[in-house]
């Protein structure tokens, strides 16, 4: 009987579609002159034979990487227990076009997975590291989901053979290290939120007490320290120096960007081009840099991996673009039902950025003091006559078009898989500038 | 005419020894096979036209390594400006003995060039970052002094020929790659001294206001961030797997080591063994996981680098167990003389914990609180009556000797340099028992 996955994810949609076609999958380059083919009924059985075999791929992966600890399980999660994939029969429309359902089941593989690499030897602290990713606040795991369609939007085709499981084993590694780069973007992800919360004080993140309001200032200082040299120690696993660097100087732009934030200079504050460059800093260069890294580790060429930049980082300000909107309007579009966190902190956003181009004097307002209800309120009067609110929303557009085109731009592919993956990242910045929350 | 220098550094002083014989340098081990000879004469020219030239030895290490900026320069104010280098008129007897004068030089070119690693895009956060370069907070870094010993200590002869640039060129790297060790150290430590003092809210660190206190908490987090992050991208750029798998988990140790310190637990608090794991991970683990990065990259065999991190690990642990006794002594032998800092935040370590075995009863005037300044007293005059002082002075010897009998495992060499670092890393550790601040 065949047994059904509600939401098939990638590497389950892959195996799906050798129902119906010989099996392709991303590999790195070096491997890509193999021109073999294997049916899908063998992959199943290898992977069969994975879950169990000391000298499996898996537990070759394991080796090799040092952070994939929980790898082999959740192969048998994914494989095991007598599945029988059924593409047609699990998928409906709605799981197909959403592209949170394409990559569901890995996204949860890795949540998983994250959870058992922030084990440490001091409790605490591991609860500590813990505490974002088993709360779940990230809610749908935005940036882990982009770099699994990436790693897939970018794989290429390669007919392998039945005979050569060395392939295969490359392949599934590839894919592995791949995984690897989206949990380490989510640990430098939630450590930066960990010092954000003790920077800016803040008492809740999205509903749930922040760590240093729970546990105080030192222990979210410190498991945001012990996050990034988990982070680094993952990072050094996967042996590409290149990855390394560029996930290096993410940390350093994010900081850079919280101290740009800072910034008591009311030329910069008021600034349209120092916002673009904070805001690249703190939010698209995360998603930018680490788009990259799955494109290197693909092998991909160097105009491919500035595709996979470009297409982070202009999803990255399209989304910091609507948040800073959302800050205003919330779910309304009406002024003022937002939470107004931004403008209430002193933070300068785009809105306001280009009401000032319309109203100089509200540059003014801004200078007199944020911290004062009076010059907010008269802030958001000067943002309700402009069109601050409309222009922000048109760069956004701007941002997700480049997005789009980014992916359009990469070479052809007749994979289905690969062009699923393309669409779902294509959707993500329609997704991104409808958003509401 | 001769131009003297005062304290020469680790490389004049190689220099001037090859007046006197052959020159010797450490060299990776894939090189060691090399057997020609070089005249000194060669190697100075050599480091002339290495100043100047394009293509030099220092400005290739500067583009493989990506962290060595000012190296040229460093090496201009080594060797160039018409410098002759007679090593008998310009080292004193005191300059020969003193560990801190055989790398003086050395030492100051990786300061200038840790002070140009942290410049970053925003002002604010480099002049943070350099706030502890700057003042020289850490006195006569005794880090980078022990690192730049251990490089010297554990290179291995290579006899080289006067036309084999390449085998000089390999050794300049392999030196500038250890130099870069001992800059990352720094960089994880003054990291992890402007988290501590957030956590701490401490005002003060050795008589320098705290950054945290001068500019906010907010600074001293982002600018210890930004550190690692340089930290992290610097060691990429050695391209080294171990190592910077051995850096990124003294992050973790340094993190593991200040959580364990918080515990209220007084089972744990009151615990020998807890306190010497609390005591290698806050304060050996950086040292002794940076010396035998050293040794790695010289290509050393696994017993070597494993004698290494033992030198590094006992003589951090000495070091440490005489800074808890000044706790309580200062210069002084007399109890109380310290700043009793440690006690008078609750943190219990090894005088009180040897008084602890003689007197139980301490245990629960430790439990009653060390935020009662009674209670303090009455633990001060506990350790008064006890050996607690002296055995943790005997401990501290003993992890002395272990570090000594490390260096004297290496295998021989009859090199002069070799000998006197080796020597140099010995006497530390005696400096480390019977210094007074």
């Amino acid at each position: 009987m065949v047994k059904k996955i509600p939401n098939p994810p990638i590497l389950s949609v892959s195996l799906a579609s050798q129902l119906e076609m010989p099996f392709y999958r991303g590999i790195s380059r070096f491997v890509r002159t193999g021109s073999n083919y294997c049916p899908w009924h063998f992959y199943l059985q290898h992977c069969y034979i994975n879950s169990s075999h000391p000298l499996s791929a898996s537990n070759h992966a394991s080796k090799v990487l040092g952070c994939r600890q929980n790898y082999s399980w959740g192969l048998r999660l994914l494989y095991g227990g007598g599945y029988r994939i059924n593409h047609s029969a699990t998928s409906t429309v709605e799981d197909q076009s959403d592209p949170f359902s394409l990559v569901a089941d890995e996204l949860s593989l890795l949540a998983t997975r994250l959870r058992s690499m922030v084990v440490a030897e001091v409790p605490k602290l591991g609860s500590a590291a813990e505490y974002f990713f088993r709360l779940g606040v990230e809610g749908k795991r935005f940036r882990p989901t982009v770099l699994l369609l990436m790693a897939t939007a970018l794989s290429m085709p390669v007919p392998i053979s039945s005979t050569n499981r060395v392939v295969d084993t490359l392949a599934m590694d590839l894919r592995t290290r791949q995984q690897c780069i989206a949990e380490i973007t989510e640990m430098i992800h939630v450590a930066s939120l960990l010092h954000d919360d003790v920077l800016d004080d803040a008492e809740t993140r999205r509903g749930v007490g922040s760590l240093n309001f729970l546990m105080g200032n030192k222990l979210a200082v410190l498991a945001g320290d012990f996050l990034l040299s988990r982070a680094c120690v993952a990072l050094a696993s996967l042996k590409n120096t290149e990855v390394v660097s560029l996930l290096a100087k993410v940390v350093e732009h994010l900081v850079t960007g919280e101290t740009m934030q800072m910034t008591t200079s009311s030329e910069k504050r008021c600034s349209m081009e120092y916002y673009m460059q904070k805001t690249f800093y703190k939010t698209a260069s995360l998603i930018s840099n680490s788009c990259k890294a799955i494109a290197l580790l693909a092998g991909q060429t160097a105009e491919v991996a500035t595709l996979a930049y470009d297409y982070g980082k202009n999803l990255g300000l399209a989304y910091q673009l609507i948040d800073d909107v959302l800050d205003f309007t919330g779910t309304s579009a009406s002024l003022g039902k937002g939470s107004l966190s931004d403008i209430s902190h002193g933070i300068v956003t785009a809105p306001i950025l280009f009401a000032m181009e319309e109203f100089p004097q509200l540059v003014e307002v801004v200078e007199r003091g944020l911290d004062d209800p009076t010059n907010v309120d008269l802030a958001l009067e000067y943002l309700g006559r402009s069109r601050g609110i409309q222009r922000a929303k048109e760069l956004a557009a701007k941002h997700a078009n480049l997005a789009s085109e980014a992916i359009d731009s990469l070479p052809e592919s007749d994979d289905n898989d690969v062009r699923k993956s393309r669409r779902a990242l294509s959707d993500l910045t329609q997704r991104v500038l409808t958003r509401t929350k």
